[in-house]
């Protein structure tokens, strides 16, 4: 049997591979038939099909390390070497300016190209070039949410549903962002939620989002330097959480600890699940691998797999037992829950649904903002709370702000932002910052400390919040 | 003349004919055109249309007797028989792989082919699949509702519009869905509601639901066997009814009588209507076929025909005097019939508007369950009150039982799921009762006791319910 | 110069113009270029177009007299005269079916026939196949409404967002739904709203729907036996009116006047407009021909042109003195100036807003009659209240009748379907006592006297109700 | 090497470069490749098209000097001389005509063109025109709105809820839109809003809309003739803000000063940064080119580059101190500040939000007048108030003179009528006079003194009015 590699292919050969369903593509002289990769390809099909029919050395020299073909695919993928000889002047050409009509790559070759940083100028933006550029399963861990996706998508349409009352004749010349939170400063009243397995959109992955962070002196979950607060999932096993705790403490770097309450059960994530998981894939916290099964392929499940559905408000004094560092609860949803937590003296709450991830139908964030403006408005002087959720611009910052909210968080646009690296992460803040200057000039304010509930009316959405415990009128 | 029978057609004569507007597929070497066919063909057209220009002999034997072509097709639809010496290695080969380009059913080959039944992981997927491969008429059937399909589409949407109000940090480490209905246990708050022709979509039909019903131990309208109650309904002829009660009565397994109070009059199902009934089929209840006349070919009006619209208060007197099983009213839509039916020392109620299809703009189920929550909450320590109607999530069951609900019924999900026979509505009730769990843990509650109404957030319809009677403000 | 008469032209070249923008027909042997005709074609292009490239002689003659061409086309759009002998067996085929990719006409050639009457099951039937096969004109002068269609469509949309509560275990064995209006019995509450132009869809126009009218036993607006009520509107020169009044006294089958005040000014019905105006056609009432202005071609427009705007409450004092018939007012759109009809002692009032016509944002009618529910009940025992604006239902027909309404009026579906001749406006009038019977049934009744408010529930819409004069709170 | 200027390239060459893909042009027997210029040339890439393949000579000379396409084409983008010797008798037949199939263009060439000035009947006509024949860097200017368009949409949305209650029987024979305003008469309540860069759609720009508004004898901002008011954004530099101050004092046709107080900070209005800037562009007020940045190429952040945001209630004082005429507040945005500047002694307002274009969810101005009109409507008495945003029908003129204004502002609009010049602005004004004609007779009234709020119903906007400060219920 003659191997592949003694085997020659003129370009003529390889250009009459040029489609999604039959794609070859040369490396290094080396003809690959990459047709059934083109889906598993972390960087998307698209980037490939670029190549479809051609010699693509140069373009898979810049991203990969010479191996990654081989350690990918099997060897009988590999359709033999190039016939050099039979290369001509066209064979640069890519294949869609040749016959535009022929290859279905023609159609959108640029869609599915990252396009320039500098062209995105908005939140939206980074998700729109995701959605398009990500792997499929990337794009579908990331932007999915539990079953009907109600909640996911109210967090951000109750913030487009409250009205600014800008006041004109205001001074504002000077507007300064910036505000205090976990007892250090913050540039603006903005942290970067903690979000799993960035290195699905790039490979510096959580290092990305953290270097970016750090260079902006924003707040940060769960990095490894700079100023950050830590996300406690309670294990099952308490030692295990104990350990981490005391690990924690000692870090003159983590400025609290967090600890998620809103992750009872993992939400059923249904785009995540109907998209096989690579099963060579690390679950960070779960001591497992990802699976696929019954229910699916979700990422989600599995993580949450380890995390304590036992937890109650007992605990809660366990934990302070394990550090002095200021302690919140993250995943409150009811006007209820932040008195109980305001009464067991915690430090403060994070407002959050999980991004809509976990429960479908649970109650937008700004919501519940807006009911403990309503029912205890002497919360806001007891503890802090922020507010996750659906913020994609600076004016839903301002008006989670004019609400009481001390800071929000942002996290699938982080996640979004990090298909560029730190430098995608540093551009989504900039914009937040500059959008959040010109959303306080205009309504007529200089600083955080003016922000107040008369500055927005949310007649649109107040029959969303309830009023009072129990349905009798 | 010579006789279609003794022509003889090559393989490549066959393969010309392989578009839905021109179809010819072979079965046992007769070569038969089957255009006319496609679109009367009861298990829909695409899956003719797989074979579309080849041989079907293989597939055909799957699911037909041999002589159901002939019946079916009038013998100049015969083209001749196949000329065996023509056939060549790409014979087998479906005409879509051929050349995508050039013939129409390329397009959505695998679109129409029943997706396997472990990627379904919703209602949703039930029900999508149904629509792509049930056919037309059986479509039209279990999907109609009322004239312009309001009611149908707010039964869901109501669900979607109620909110929870999660609790935290409560130990949901051992939930429990068990619950108890008609007197019984069920391993959840749902029932399969009685649905008819069930074959249309499946060849084991009804047994498919009630043999899932009996394994996954719920209750299920009018079944042959396991737990069930019987959905009456009341015969013009009343010494029928009387009959059947006396039948009812003696069988162990029924554990209840459910009357129907809402089809006074048949609904007008326009879908139903519009696609011609196969007269040949028999109408259950109803003692005759289906019919097509000037109204349309609607199976759902036929159905109704004998039921007595002149049932009143007073019958159901008669029906206790015919049995000693508890007695439930279906169909009630108004917290005043609820009121009159406790009056009435009935057991129970089921709210319902028979999924929308008997009169459009009838309230949502969910609506006149959030009615009886403020009008009278007593009445739900009085009777047990069930709930059916746009049920397609655990999260839908656990409002209804946050509201009041004993357990709610799902209609046409059972259906849909019915269309993989028993294994499929097992499959459907796997993923409901995972849903439920899910939801219960992630508002705090481990056992269905703990449901209450300020579990949940109604604000977005409060103003579809009746306050009271009257319209004076 | 050879005359074309003379020219002969081969089968094969006819058939070579056969797509929309290049069409020849042949009738009675001469060859037509009626590409530029299409569009204006009172029976729309259509059915032209299915004989486009070929011999329409036969179908032509079923519709038109032999000297219809010859009158609307010009001399030189005559090509010359088929030359049979080159007629072959194919010649009768339609171009679609020769070849379906090379004919624009290929693509829906049977979306443009009217669909058999039989098959329309529904008043949205008989708009949608009006809206595929009458002209553009006739289509967009019937369907047009005023400016932004707000006011039209709210009109249907607010029907819709009122719900039944319906009423079970009441013997609705026998249903009746004949009622009383202007004096006289009707077999159901409903008439057919006056609507001019109804030859513009058919050739019978006004008789057809006075015929079926008259058949059916129902009330119609102006027509010219059986059972009807005269809509006046006022002329400028009263003489004219007094004399119309003289008239309408003296004919036994004018059960009344109707005074309509809803039509100040013509209102701006943009889609009448852009439509060029064939300016051979006499418009009714008005004393000129249509005409295209620098406003556009709007028949709407012309016809208001002699109404007179200067009518005030003191003009119905001499309109009763001209008539010792029963005096409505046709266009209430407040319930202030109801109240003004009832302190005037005229006999009923018809809430309406021309069916969005003439001024967008007009309230929809049904709001209006609710506005009277709240604010001066007592009204509908002194006069009788009608509506119209909106009923596409039997359901429609129900509510409006809960919320005290006499009867209802039909205008725009009557007119589509006069679509079909008398025989079309008989089946829409048997549709809709056919779905009312259904809605009594379902709701619990059986005569329209035990119709009354507590079997609706309107909290969808009692915001857009007026609850009295002022916009203090 | 041959210079491309003696190349001789045939006609039939140049024709088989026409579509957008691939385009050449003859122009002065230069044979260009326009291909790449398709995007950028200012007057949109339609009108090239429509020469795609052929000679533009008489088309270019009517518009452009000779040496437009020398400069702004590079040499190489020259292919030679047309060989005159080839053009046949086909030459000029557009490519369209020739073969529909063949050539892209052909596909929407009349969809580029400007509809005829009296086929536009509305103001949403000329929109529509302006967004298929302007550049699309006009288009992005003029149409663009601060980040998610919430405000601009909602500004037209809102007036688009509120209903009329039409009065019957008032003479409404002559009716008369004339007010008073600025202390001048106006032929109806309506004043063209001051816009800039007119001239980007039509070379007359602000001339044509001054001439229009001169011959209508409509109030217009900031022209050199005519009746006007004068909008002032108050510069950092505050001597030549007095110097414009003392200009306009000294200038009879100048009524009034509007001081502009809704751009503390220029919005992000990101259709406007997407498109490259031209930056030979002078914008007007900034003393400086427009430019491109790494926000992206809006025109409206460098124009707003200069605005004082400084700007308090005390500089209104020093404005008063340098002008005799009456002051103006332009952009009020809550009750709270129109009670302010009555307090100050202001001459009136203009409620504001500049289009939606500052501050993307600032309250839609018809909800502002509505809050002063339950706040304070005696402000009514003591100023004017003027309202823009979102005015498009004669009916929104009138809904806001009927809720308290004394005029209302169109911007957008008028710069879309400037697509067609001087005719075209004074067509648009006809249509907004004779749209307020018909509403003024439909709901009763012949003046505008009788409009009042009771002719409207604001019931389904009312919730997005703030009805008092403060949250507390």
């Amino acid at each position: 049997m003659i191997k592949s590699k003694d085997r020659l292919v003129s370009a003529q050969q390889v250009s009459q591979h040029a489609t999604p369903n039959d794609c070859w593509i040369v490396v290094d002289r080396q003809v690959w038939d990459v047709t059934d990769f083109l889906e598993e390809h972390p960087g998307g099909s698209a980037i490939i099909l670029k190549y479809a029919g051609r010699d693509a050395t140069t373009a898979y020299a810049e991203v990969h390390s010479p191996s990654v073909l081989t350690r990918n695919l099997s060897p009988e993928k590999c359709k033999g070497m190039l016939d050099e000889s039979t290369v001509d002047g066209t064979w640069d050409t890519p294949a869609a300016a040749k016959d535009a009509g022929k290859t279905a790559i023609a159609v959108v070759p640029d869609a599915s190209a990252k396009p320039p940083l500098h062209t995105l100028i908005s939140a939206h933006d980074f998700e729109e070039a995701a959605s398009r550029t990500a792997s499929k399963k990337t794009w579908a861990f990331y932007s999915s949410a539990a079953t009907d996706l109600i909640t996911r998508d109210a967090n951000k349409a109750c913030f487009d549903r409250i009205w600014f009352r800008p006041r004109v004749l205001r001074n504002v010349r000077d507007v300064d962002t910036r505000t205090r939170m976990l007892g250090i400063d913050s540039p603006l009243p903005l942290f970067v939620s903690p979000a799993a397995m960035a290195k699905m959109i790039h490979p510096d992955g959580e290092c990305a989002i953290a270097r970016a962070c750090e260079a902006k002196g924003v707040v940060q979950g769960a990095a490894p330097s700079g100023k950050f607060f830590f996300q406690l999932y309670v294990n099952r096993d308490r030692s295990k959480s104990a350990e981490l705790l005391r690990e924690c403490s000692a870090n003159p770097t983590i400025k609290a600890i967090f600890v998620t309450v809103d992750a009872a059960a993992p939400g059923k994530r249904e785009a995540d699940e109907r998209v096989k998981a690579d099963e060579s894939i690390s679950v960070p916290m779960a001591p497992s691998q990802a699976r696929n099964d019954k229910k699916g392929g979700g990422l989600g499940r599995v993580m949450a797999s380890f995390i304590d559905p036992g937890l109650t408000w007992e605990d809660m004094k366990w934990v302070r037992e394990h550090t002095h560092l200021p302690v919140y609860l993250k995943g409150v949803m009811s006007a209820d829950d932040a008195i109980l937590a305001m009464e067991a003296g915690l430090d403060g709450i994070l407002l959050s649904n999980h991004g809509g991830r976990n429960l479908d139908t649970s109650p937008p964030s700004i919501v519940v903002l807006l009911e403990l403006q309503r029912r205890c408005p002497q919360i806001f002087g007891r503890m802090e709370i922020y507010v996750d959720g659906g913020i994609r611009r600076g004016t839903d910052v301002l008006k989670a702000v004019c609400l009481g909210a001390t800071a929000v968080g942002m996290g699938r646009s982080a996640l979004f932002a990090t298909n560029y690296g730190q430098e995608g992460v540093e551009h989504l803040i900039d914009i937040i910052q500059d959008e959040l200057e010109v959303a306080m000039r205009n309504i007529g304010i200089t600083s955080l400390n003016q922000a107040h509930p008369d500055l927005v009316h949310t007649g649109d959405i107040d029959h969303l919040r309830m009023e009072q415990w129990g349905l009798t009128p």
